[in-house]
């Protein structure tokens, strides 16, 4: 199909998500690919900060612990989330960071399977996921010294083989955070159960991207964080999901005082909640957790089938237009062509894909780099239109055409993101 | 001494730290006696807040991890805080929750013994310590299932019969939040050493109410929260401080890859950084990170003799008035009189301690109720005054001697805190 910036002016007008753009803070001249790192500000957020910040803190200070509710704002907000998860209530909590919830997740399968599979020694994961996923599972194993080993699927050894009687726990991310490719959490789940092992789930890249259905697939464990496509702010807490089968059976070892059946009783011993609460270790940070939740009541209110439908549109506009646009630049597709398998960002690899990205930010189009050579667009259909892909695409063509990447600025690498 | 409102008056006008009190926004009509709960809103907090949201976030977006210094901020503050324990640069992050870092030193320290005393297999602390931090050593040792065991000090088994040749780490608060006792950092880490134990130091109740001596003591770990003294807000992300001869013994093992040598480059095997940093996890929640460096801007710039001096004029003075105006009533003072003993809050119990508080705090005294029939009274040297003290037992002598706390809504408990 021969795109034109007019069709996507229409498409724009038909898009019936096209009013969440209003609903937050853009900048100016700025088309923003990266929402699938840091997503954007609502426009409710800095108002609401005031009102915790000022009347909660300032004013009622210790007793907003009752009256606003904050003691129950790890729960309340899971629940909040749920529905985009496919999840029913009572079975989510945002708290700490991905990587921490990963650990409790991790340690609640280890000990499941230690009683029902102790044979089994083997944390399968992918060479491909997210590092943290992998520093986690590594830190736990070096801290058990129960035998336990990572085993990685790659090209060399596809999930189908990797997958065996060794296996206690898969731990895999719902969308790859570097080529988008989405797996079947239905499929492979049923595979793990098949073969006796539990399955965590890593939704960083999916939650609030595409509909997630963790109670449809069965899947086991979940975590993931809130402050990509669920525009939750800067560090925003993260979150953990786990099947109510699998809640009550084990203490999770970060078992501080806001998982106890009864904190303020001050006891000596460790009691654990009944439920998700048990999956609570410390004191939370409030005003973060309060921006957050503008986010998901934005989120909240999105039809998830007009989401995936958008993504898909974008996602899809965005590979077909620097395939016709930009042709005959050294670009690689990674992201998956099929629907089914794609999440909701498009990378491509270029040679020289750092400074590339360093000229696009330059001219107002934020991506983001990844290792090694990835141009990483993430497409977030809430506030992004057909317009702004065509935009985007443009202006790399313009980029890559005049060769205007190659200036001495574009390669000096900065700290850090 | 025979005390009178006027003579506090006067104590005020003399009151090198009297200027402090202007730096933050307390609410009227109220005497604030739970700052070792939850501290009060720096006047900054607002406008940096705000500055937060919506440029760094809002307009600036994924750049502020460099561009605002996001990414550093855990080490930054880390840094800041450092002089009020007496630690020096590198040695200190703000990250997480104390729970957690609770988690990450308690796990170095069992590692560095099992390399020097394998044998060792308990982990002493205190019955009376804050409970989270008994249930994370319980966490531990149920989920490593290596035969370590929790011996708790009490009454019955003092802190020098306890410590003995199986005892592989000791972790206590440095303040006891209940009575206030303040333990002597330099000569229990001396003994703890002595004996082979290396000492953990929790300092949420002492970090920003005297000063703390961590390398004059030759601590090995601490521990602490933001939110209290320190006035980061609800939540505010803890610290860690470790000794510099251990920080690069082991991983500690929630290695998530804010810790990692190289976070960027997505290497497939965690490799720590050398120094704090290994301590850090995951992604900060940023905006309440923000909120507590207002705090700590105000914290750096008090003389901790000054602080420390009237830290203890309030205390005694408070403990004075209650026992020379309420008497008669059942009060008994669990908070130890000796100077070197005492931290910055006072308690007293009494049988009906829950409900004389609830009536307090109808009366504009908010303190907190502790159990067992404790009535615990935070004594911020920041932003009371000798008055503030003065007028809040005149309203404990008026519900006392009225017997106005006895009524229905009192008894009420409430959810939390």
């Amino acid at each position: 199909m021969k795109h034109t910036r007019e069709a996507c002016l229409i498409a724009d007008q038909q898009d019936p998500l096209a009013g969440f753009r209003q609903r937050f803070d853009l900048p100016a001249n700025t088309i923003y690919l990266d929402g699938n790192s840091l997503g954007v500000l609502p426009k409710g957020a800095l108002e609401r900060s005031q009102q915790v910040i000022t009347r909660e803190w300032g004013h009622d200070l210790i007793r907003s612990w009752n009256t606003a509710g904050w003691f129950d704002m790890p729960t309340r907000l899971g629940d909040k989330l749920a529905p985009l998860l496919g999840a029913d209530p009572g079975e989510t909590v945002v708290t700490d960071t991905t990587s921490l919830n990963l650990f409790k997740a991790l340690a609640a399968a280890l000990r499941i399977q230690r009683q029902a599979h102790p044979e089994r020694k083997v944390i399968l994961s992918e060479r491909d996921n997210f590092p943290t996923d992998l520093y986690m599972i590594q830190g736990m194993i070096e801290f058990l010294q129960q035998g336990y080993e990572l085993r990685l699927i790659d090209e060399a050894l596809p999930l189908e083989q990797a997958l065996d009687d060794k296996v206690a726990v898969l731990l895999l991310s719902h969308v790859n955070y570097r080529t988008g490719y989405l797996y079947d959490m239905a499929a492979v789940t049923h595979s793990a159960h098949q073969c006796g092992a539990l399955a965590i789930w890593d939704l960083a890249h999916a939650a609030g991207a595409l509909q997630v259905d963790l109670n449809g697939a069965d899947a086991d464990f979940a975590v993931g964080c809130t402050y990509k496509y669920l525009n939750g702010g800067p560090g925003s807490p993260a979150f953990i999901w786990v099947a109510p089968r699998h809640q009550n059976a084990f203490w999770q070892p970060l078992s501080g005082w806001w998982g106890h059946a009864k904190p303020f009783e001050m006891a000596t011993d460790y009691a654990p909640a009944q439920g998700i609460r048990r999956f609570l270790c410390g004191t939370q940070p409030i005003v973060s957790l309060a921006l957050l939740e503008c986010g998901l009541d934005v989120a909240r209110e999105v039809d998830s089938q007009q989401l995936r439908a958008k993504s898909l549109a974008l996602t899809d506009l965005f590979i077909e237009l620097v395939e016709q646009r930009c042709g005959g630049h050294p670009l690689t597709l990674i992201t998956p062509r099929e629907h089914v398998r794609r999440g909701s960002h498009v990378s491509f690899r270029h040679p020289q894909g750092f400074a590339v990205m360093q000229a696009l930010i330059a001219n107002g189009v934020i991506g983001d780099y990844r290792e090694p050579e990835v141009l990483r667009f993430g497409v977030t259909p809430l506030y992004l239109s057909h317009a702004d892909i065509w935009d985007a695409v443009e202006i790399l063509r313009e980029i890559l055409d005049s060769g205007s990447w190659d200036r001495p600025e574009f390669h000096r690498r900065g700290a850090v993101t």
